[in-house]
């Protein structure tokens, strides 16, 4: 981080009448209670968490272009906003977006984490329509016959200055842009309604199966390149620390060492009852929650236990985009169940996605608090058990 | 199950200087033995698991045909294996083969399981070669401009006559078989020699991330359809069915309602030492073992620990196609860590894979047996511990 000006927030949009839980002022960010979250498939912009690094953006959508330039590109171009919407097909993709840090809060309590400390609502369930990003790249000469293809990287840049560097950017694999089962856009709706200051108005990028992070808002470049984006929040932030690094010095040693995320893992929580636990036994308790999984695997099955993992029920799903054997779903899973609790002892959920892959029943701590997928917690003052 | 005449195994190849263990003698199923999977970055043949269903087919090549139909397809066509190596761009990949009953053992400890007993051996990685399967599709016309592709499987047959079924059978989604960086094959060289009569000869489907299921062997038809293959090994197995399913008669019901296996998980296991436990503490024992994930995931960390999981050390991982940020990795890793180790005390594995999938701590019981990823398990005769 370099010294600079103090960043000035004098003109973020007021959110006076948020009905999301406020995790930062300034940046702003903020994510909805989890029973909000099990209320709709399709989450209203209501109750979809923000996630900022600077000041947002107030960009005039007639003055806005985007440069796309780089390895294999016919020439350095700009984009306006007016042929993006008129000369490219307007695709759409119903996807979950869900931040690296979704969860922070159960490694929090382990021990230290770097980040905001955010509980189970930063992610929600939206359709993003927009250009499809290989439409734009094949305008400048960029398919997948370019050489070297595995070795190349997309870099976006955000119009959005940032705290932890001068602005955002993120970047991911050229195959993911090109793949034409991947589904990547360059999105100016959100919910079949312009985009807002807080979701990147103009124009975002999204990427479906990936963690937020990548999905740039407020995009103004795009670069191909053979290596990942230099930001920080591609080389020194969203990457799984080993256990053993506990502080910002040790971190040093490693971010060069440790793969940034792209895909998310196999996730899912306990939203109804909110604090996940009861505090009469009851034989016929409702429990209500989301399950996803990233790269486009779908959720094949979630287990519900009131008794702390000892005994399983099978969820009833709801995920409508896997009918039809999708071979890419981004939505994600909505699950209820029926089971019996039991005073002060834990609910806890189990999902397991078509890869096979199921949630880790501890934390697997690490420094930046990221992708824990691990049962949920609960807060331990409320628990008659000592093994959490 | 239909009532068949009894197949005959006389024409099987001789095994008798065989260096694998014999989990059963007709059909002919075998696995190496730990210490050796982890000897050789590419598994030389004679540690290469074998997994039959029936008698091993004795097929002259020159007269082999692979009839190529169904939706899509101009007209049914039949392709011989001359035109296959003559006509098409040989390509390769370095893959793992991994049965969905690797590790079936550590389950059937659980509770009985159906399904041949395999131990961690049930895997080797290996580079084959032949023509791509999409490159066949387009001679027939099927490519992704296809209508509704994402509703079309590719469904394999075999000349292999099974003892669950009149042939092996089994069916991969189409956008799979189509994807420009899926690298399915049909595959006649495996090491770059031809394909023994164990592994497929004439040839057979490779389908890298999947588990060895779907890589059908001793290929005779392609068929382009709009649901997934009718055979038992597409509808009655490789499933992963709930945990309250235990008998055949319980599974009748659930066969329908649960998905097929295509690509595996996370996993990692301690081969050497090969029993997973020391009867002696050591300051400085190593320890190695092999790792890999589904869908081209690659490994990025793998944390061993000579305590039973209490406390971790990171791995030395050798993974050569991970580098260059390749974004589908086939091939797995093979990793070594020096550790303390306690006398009788279990020495476990843990690995994450690109998507942050961590593997579970106990295993999760299904009926079949299949999918097994948890932390290794020993022989509890042998522990002094009273958690596994």
């Amino acid at each position: 981080m370099t010294s600079k000006q103090p960043l000035d927030y004098s003109q973020d949009p007021k959110h006076d009448s948020c009905q999301l839980i406020v995790r930062k002022d300034a940046p702003f960010n903020a994510e909805p209670c989890p029973v909000d979250l099990v209320k709709n498939y399709i989450t209203p912009e209501k109750y979809f968490f923000c996630r900022n690094h600077g000041p947002l953006p107030d960009i005039r959508e007639a003055e806005h272009t985007i440069l796309v330039q780089g390895i294999g590109c016919d020439k350095p171009t700009y984009f306006n906003m007016k042929q993006i919407k008129q000369d490219y097909e307007k695709a759409s993709v119903m996807m979950v977006m869900q931040c690296a840090g979704n969860r922070r809060d159960g490694l929090h309590k382990v021990k230290h984490t770097k980040g905001v400390i955010w509980g189970p609502g930063a992610l929600g369930n939206a359709i993003y329509s927009g250009c499809r990003l290989r439409d734009i790249l094949a305008t400048v000469g960029v398919t997948t016959k370019i050489k070297n293809l595995t070795k190349l990287h997309v870099a976006f840049e955000s119009v959005e200055q940032c705290e932890e560097d001068k602005c955002y950017g993120s970047s991911i694999p050229l195959s993911k842009a090109l793949d034409e089962f991947g589904d990547v856009l360059l999105a100016y709706e959100m919910n079949h309604s312009t985009l807002t200051r807080d979701h990147g108005f103009p124009i975002r990028v999204v990427v479906p199966g990936y963690i937020g992070g990548r999905s740039v808002k407020y995009l103004k470049s795009i670069t191909i390149q053979d290596y990942e984006s230099m930001s920080y929040y591609q080389r020194r932030d969203y990457k799984i620390l080993p256990e053993s690094v506990s502080d910002e010095k040790q971190a040093d040693a490693y971010w060069c060492k440790v793969p940034s995320i792209g895909e998310y893992n196999v996730q899912s929580y306990v939203c109804s009852p909110s604090d996940g636990i009861h505090d009469g036994a009851k034989s016929n308790q409702t429990v209500q929650g989301y399950a996803l999984s990233g790269g486009g695997r779908c959720i094949q099955r979630v287990d519900v236990s009131g008794d702390d993992g000892k005994t399983w029920t099978t969820a009833q799903l709801h995920q409508p985009a896997a009918e039809g054997n999708n071979c890419r779903v981004w939505g994600w899973c909505l699950w209820s169940a029926t089971i019996a609790t039991k005073r002060n002892v834990r609910i806890v959920s189990r999902a397991v996605d078509s890869s096979g892959n199921v949630q880790q029943e501890y934390p697997v701590w690490n420094y930046r608090g990221v992708m824990n997928n691990s049962w949920r917690t609960v807060d331990s003052n409320s628990m008659e058990m000592s093994n959490i």
